[in-house]
């Protein structure tokens, strides 16, 4: 496909949707030249949110991670993660009991914020289920593998609750060229073992898009063919965002490189509305 | 889990959402007694709606096939059927150039109305793809499996085009003990020898309810909590339900039946809030 | 990965078993000078077996068809095809009742041959299976696939038998540049409709290679150092034959091309002993 | 299906195949009265073979934990383990470098019996990874989930090698009532995470049942008709016999229970030819 200077794709639109890594920031940086693309969302005034699939941690501490790196355009009332849609299905369909999880303690404060007990599926018993009304798959730090999968995979043998796994990716990268196993794969093996059906949230869902559009404040209302996803992943954010309805950008800078971006999308189907070699307005 | 009468799960709510098959009809005939509900709902100022996996036909005739059986509360508006979602997409992403389509003419009905040239897979030539610009699969009638399949598939080799499943079921009912292979069932193997992703539209997913809740008038902006999804499947309605935060409730009449409705709940992990023998108000 | 002289690859070896679509022949014409490589497997005292996943028709019709187009060197005795695996498994497993297929009436060959009625999908009623013992997916042509196909998942759902699979594969080659649905991708169809589990013959299956080795004449009890699986698909072929403990060669005259074969190799991970430009001695 | 008394079963064969666990063994003690179908087994000069999925420990190791529990008739040479297929495919196949293994110092012994250099995944650094030539999963410890299993991904992301998995299992029982991760779940997880083509090793699988045939001494050559599998579970040892063309018995003190054995015949299509209460002769 030919490339599109990313000026140009955003103009049209009033709203743009941002994955968050390989398109802001990679494992330790911001993406060179990044902040001039939020100087120019201020300046024409459009609207921006981030919709990442990470339960890791609260919408307050992705922002201040931005911050660290000095972007400080990114606020928390602009960020949507898979952690928020957890929580509102749980603060909807689980009204009691105890939620467990799979993930750091961070990753319970959108348990904790949805009113719920939450306990880590390190401390919990398999003696003392009675109350556990729900499971949830946050992040893949803060229990131990072989040990807590396990229990988990016993827990779901003697009790049907509802599962749901707040990250559906399967890896992540760690530095420039290594990954890491992502909750997602985790929950996917347990859900295979136990032959039960999780439920998932975060890109490619429509729920993430649906969740995001309800943020919007200034655009409110706005029509889906005003706002525009941009993502470096075609399976997640191209997709999600095509099937949504919406326009959609990819762009080079992470999961997917130019050498590869005519196979790719020959090969998977996803077509995004325009490629670019990155987010940054030049 | 205990039978909760439907008068009494019904009554808490403003809207309520009903799967067609397996809860209002058989595969010949309404479920006995059914008038009653929607007499019941009628009296009680609810709204409902009917959320339908089926694209085979315009909601017009969906309705028809009501009237036909003597239950005449069902109007094309109070339908919303997956042919309805993909028309919406192709609307919003598919802006020109031909369609092609596997199913009945009925289907291409879908494709029309959103304004768009609709040519049947069966009157395709592969030599002359160059306008094609969406493969949608409807229904599973319409054309000649063995010829037209091979030549979709040889369609989705020579060009990369938008997929679209407008029905994600794998069998529908033909009668007392006997199913068909529905379109979804089709698509997917097509998916799998072809090895792109395609977009599926139907429960569970959420634009399904999204577009139902569009729909809502009298109780516009209800709160999700105020609507209940009745269905008889498991893995669609009630999933779907619960995934999409509204209550839900099993109905024995259709694919679930009473000796194994404990069974499947547990070996699923899809919890309904309630089950209740059928849809019928006493 | 570097090419191989194709004599210099075959020459340490005193058995060779070749695959036939892609090796020797394609979709209507033999690879030129193919014949070449018969007459120095002559030359030189080695033996060759043809491994091949069709079971259209009986090895003395496929000796045929190599024979029409010029090559005499193949007879019945040296083919080995997925056909003679499902009819070893009937005739040992399966030993009275009828035995229905979906495939052409030579497809039936492989049945009557075990002592077997066969019975065609197309002439089943489903009022009449109480003495179908066994279902068998033998071609893709012979039945009419809307009808039959359903015909079949209501014979699997009515009845509890074993069910055959005597091709693995899930297209093959029809033309230049077009492929048609092989009836291992209609089989994965049925299967994941009636929930049961399907038993398959053919490559990369172990049971393919014992049968093939159980063949051998001149070198019976050759130790399996000693031959070469020589095939065109890194995930029949080649997969297969490492797994069975065979060196491996792959050809690029059929599914890989030479410009995709070391991302091939690198994607899948399956590692071929050598790679040759073709299977021609030259 | 109708239960048959296990000695009349076994009596028309001339050898026996046993799965172990399930079979001759609960998770910490024999099955009750199974040293008579041993002395049985004997007296009626019938041979046997302990078909294992179970690379964990060598054959010794393996025949000393039933001698330990007070069956002596267990010897080594009468153990056939997935481990052993391991051993026998990295012996013809991969001669030289270092493999690579998840598992105890234990399974190591079946790397190190075939002339090669094993290494633990806990100890290989991923800076020095230019001599490892295959992977083996082996058993589920020994080694620390979380940081190993993200350090065998990033390995088969550098390095395009064979990938062995010995043990195909999903689980293991661990008490009367739960269940532990098998190797197996780990490997597929790790499959889908990068993409590759693994080679398992195990039942269902037919080389495991090629294996235990070549290890038959005094009924040398016996016909297949003539030997008995007997297992626990319908998707390994039953359908791996069936298909391999053998007789099969499914006993019912393992995963299997009396009130489900109909029901999952049903529901997966796979038919033992007996179904007998338990494995000891009265």
């Amino acid at each position: 496909m030919e490339l599109t200077d990313f000026k140009a794709a955003i103009d049209p639109y009033k709203v743009i949707f941002f994955d968050a890594f390989g398109v802001l920031k990679t494992y330790n940086a911001l993406i060179p030249g990044i902040e001039n693309t939020f100087a120019y969302l201020k300046d024409t005034g459009k609207e921006f949110y981030v919709l990442t699939n990470d339960a890791s941690r609260s919408p307050r501490q992705l922002a201040d991670s931005y911050h660290r790196l000095g972007l400080y355009d990114i606020e928390p009332e602009t960020i949507v993660s898979s952690g928020m849609l957890a929580r509102d299905y749980l603060q909807t369909k689980v009204k009691n009991g105890v939620v467990a999880y799979l993930g750091t303690k961070n990753s319970a404060h959108y348990l904790e914020t949805a009113g719920l007990t939450a306990q880590s599926i390190s401390d919990l018993s398999l003696d003392n289920i009675d109350d556990v009304s729900a499971l949830v798959f946050m992040d893949d730090e803060g229990f131990e593998w072989g040990t807590d999968l396990n229990k988990t995979v016993n827990l779901l043998r003697k009790k049907t609750i509802p599962v749901i796994v707040a990250n559906t990716d399967r890896t992540y990268p760690m530095g420039l060229k290594t990954v890491a196993i992502a909750i997602g794969a985790v929950a996917k093996m347990v859900e295979d073992i136990v032959g039960k059906q999780f439920m998932r949230f975060g890109k490619p869902d429509a729920q993430m898009f649906i969740f995001a559009c309800q943020q919007i404040q200034k655009y409110r209302g706005v029509d889906r063919s005003e706002i525009l996803m941009v993502g470096d992943t075609l399976t997640t954010d191209i997709l999600g965002g095509n099937k949504f309805g919406l326009d959609t950008a990819l762009v080079l800078t992470g999961n997917t490189r130019i050498e590869d971006v005519d196979m790719r999308i020959n090969s998977t189907g996803i077509i995004p509305t325009y490629v670019c070699e990155s987010a940054v307005v030049k």
